[in-house]
């Protein structure tokens, strides 16, 4: 889930409510507040409080909420995710620290002292491309060993590490999870085993990501085919408006806004697209069927 | 500097007291809290806001303190930074944020943005091995047409940019300050006009990596060439004991602990050195003539 | 398929006669001489021509031969492809040159130079871990204009591009195939539209290859699972036995010698496995089933 | 050294003859022939051979000639290192293999293997921006011992490397050469105890790069600072006209044709600079002072 800003450090809160309600009216089958899309390393520890409380409260017990604690800070993650304890989340979410790579050895320690001083459940956050460091088969393996550590999320793109990921998930007799990332990669990371999607897109259309995991776990391939273009048609008209990489993020929330779910204030040290690029977006949720043209 | 830390999230009071006086004693012309060798990403804001307090109250206004206000979010930069006015520092340093790499024109509107906040002058960090992103030449010729924007210091260890960054700095009349991170670099690049060095190895031994400015201040060659290997020398015993690449923090904390300056306690997601790579960093400092291997 | 190597720059005949009924015998539906797998770059050109003729020799046309011809010398490129029409080869195929790092638009104007001399059909073969540059998208846009160019085998392992792809291949009205090279990726990029893989374990066990491709275009999913395990067990024993990056390869030609196929000469810069790693290979080849505890 | 070219797999006889006087004249202490610059690895290994012989034959030994044999196939480079030791070269140089990447101990063999089959002495030439692999610290002492090996040639630009290269020459009684690739560096490399450049700048204004070097071992640190300008003037001008890595090469070579030296042909995946470009480097070279405008 992205998180609507209103301005610098200012939550839009009315925003918030609309977004939780259109994820479940979605059908979604649980959030994931505090991501990367949710921009939480660029959001303040007091604006991150914020947010998890407002999301639990809208969310109202209907759909499980997890809440990324990754931070820098071992202290701030576990002062976060106390708070989501109290305000009623389902688990956390970490990533490796991202300021200094860890060796493995060094994140399994790591690992180890953090779950052992949280009050949840723990999620796994799979994020090289931004952490610099792999959550490597070997360190998941030692994770694994905690009860407390529940599976993972895995946004590295490489479908190999995450066939091994199921594989290795057969290894934990209770539900240990392995979500994916990518949206373009849903459909056959379901097919082959793992247990669900967390795709930013669904932001947008969480019907369609909704439809794609459900056609994959019935085995459904005429389905499964048409969704997967609807899904790359999406990603492909949507994230793709401005030339850095932030243009997912700014994407999204460009196109949340055109559809009147919340304002679509970036954090630092991006900003939101203005002309020409919101009306590029304007155009292509025309096309993709998502906002009349009257509009 | 580095943090001495007691416990987790515990600063060693007494133990920065001691490293401030080491520093001074060594004959410093400024100190830098808070930076990649101070572990800063590590720490909770309070305890970084502690740092800050200690340490201007230690130094006493006899050099001027430089302070990292490095974040990922951009009012927790500002908030610092605040305190660090408060509290007297000279000036306040930021690499770009490390979590989401930010395209050149995003970082110069960020660079912008923060300083039209900040109550001090600013240093730039270049710091690529941690933050993904390098500042380049364009941005940081954008940046230097801002007055409280007033120096570099640059980690890359790339020296071809460095040289470019001397060429830069001539166009501003002012003293715009060329610094160098690697102390291994530090001979060459004041040789060639560069305004000094923050070396993580003057934690352990100001006063080798003072003289050597002052023989490249005065371009005395043998001299330089004669520190340079002692540079080369404590460099290559302290900071490869260990296997990962926190082995540079955890040889120098581990050595100041030795030579009784403070604790060596580290912040996660690493752990001070215990036996037997303990044991190789006092045997080092012997040999470096830096303990008295009857101590 | 690999290189059966007797000795430095000396071809094992009988070895690759042997192979070649091997995989003909497994049901494969084509064969790829010279690519990464078999060693191409570390082959001097006479042998890369001994390798060819004898090749398209033992083949006798009963199933279409493919051959690489990536050098980072045009000219040596153009050679080889002559004597790929020659003797018979179905195509050719080439990654970029990999050397020098080509801009994309430096790729583009080079694949539109070498299929202009070029007597056979061409298939590009994208893979960035060898050449440094990706063909980009834009890239194969631009190639798929020339009608000699009938392909592409993509060794990314990134599905997204993979997905894309496909995508851009409905742009052809004749038959443009998309090849998938990593084998753990086959099943998943052929049930969503990809023709086919190139994969490096059907040296060893051609007929798993052959039906996880015949079980991925039925959309047969129960087998699919199955044999993907039996894939990903293989690729899990046999290529991670070294330390080396070089253990893939070393790890097929050492299972294919103990199979009585042909002998497992390395060319330079690798050697073949010694004891241990053999008989690491051997105890694995049993637990596999390939290979007879009492052979 | 350049290879100058008339046209696709043609040399430039008669301007490889002028740049060798042109160097020669310029005072350069030696020619490297067919590295990086050379575009050694996109020629024919015909026209490799013609350039051995060329060069060699115009050197006529008023200065040693080392030449490029970095082949990704042994056998190739032993083959032109034999041609070599015919021809009258002075020695060989050779990259890590650079298709295939190999680890340390791979490479420790590869050298050792390759070094027993060479008629001369090697040149170790360390470029990982192309080859991927750097030879690293503890293949250089292996490689060291080998009295066939005479030095190294550190392209990395990594100075830190630079200066353990030359305590590590330290160890070899003999003459072990540490020598510098990038232009730039070769003040500060020299002064802190390398023993010489071989700088693709010296192409153009050989004479440029003969009293840096001059004034670096004589220790005259005016004179650097002021020629260590000048070469990072031409490199800033010469070196940026295009947008891709291969404007370095590009650049040199159609200054040398500006210049009246030879032809700018250039070796596939590349084309020569045409209008604009070609305006652009004429108007540098003019400001540089190296070509009169009315020319």
């Amino acid at each position: 889930m992205i998180t609507p800003l209103r301005d610098r450090d200012t939550l839009d809160v009315e925003g918030l409510q609309r977004l939780v309600e259109h994820l479940i009216a979605g059908g979604v089958h649980g959030i994931f507040a505090l991501g990367t899309t949710g921009e939480a390393p660029s959001l303040s520890h007091r604006l991150r409080q914020e947010v998890v409380r407002a999301t639990l409260d809208f969310a109202r017990r209907r759909v499980p909420v997890l809440v990324g604690i990754t931070d820098t800070s071992f202290t701030e993650s576990v002062e976060l995710a106390n708070l989501c304890a109290t305000a009623g989340a389902a688990g956390v979410v970490t990533a490796p620290p991202y300021y200094f790579p860890a060796g493995q050895p060094e994140l399994c320690e790591y690992l180890d002292d953090l779950a052992a001083e949280l009050p949840l459940p723990l999620f796994l956050y799979n994020m090289p491309a931004m952490t610099k460091v792999s959550i490597e088969l070997s360190t998941v393996q030692h994770a694994m060993r905690n009860p407390k550590v529940i599976g993972i999320k895995d946004s590295s793109g490489d479908m190999i590490h995450l066939h091994r990921l199921v594989e290795l998930s057969r290894q934990r007799p209770d539900n240990w999870s392995v979500l994916i990332g990518p949206e373009e990669l849903t459909a056959e990371a379901v097919l082959l085993g793992a247990h669900g999607g967390v795709n930013g897109g669904a932001n947008v259309h969480p019907r369609l990501y909704v439809q794609l995991y459900k056609a994959a776990t019935a085995g459904d391939l005429p389905r499964i085919r048409e969704l997967q273009r609807q899904v790359l048609d999406l990603a492909g008209q949507l994230y793709t408006v401005g030339r850095h990489r932030s243009s997912l993020i700014k994407g999204v929330k460009c196109a949340l806004n055109l559809l009147g779910i919340c304002q679509d204030g970036m954090a630092e040290p991006f900003r939101s697209f203005r002309e020409p690029e919101r009306g590029i977006v304007r155009e292509r949720l025309v096309r993709l069927g998502l906002l009349n043209p009257k509009a």
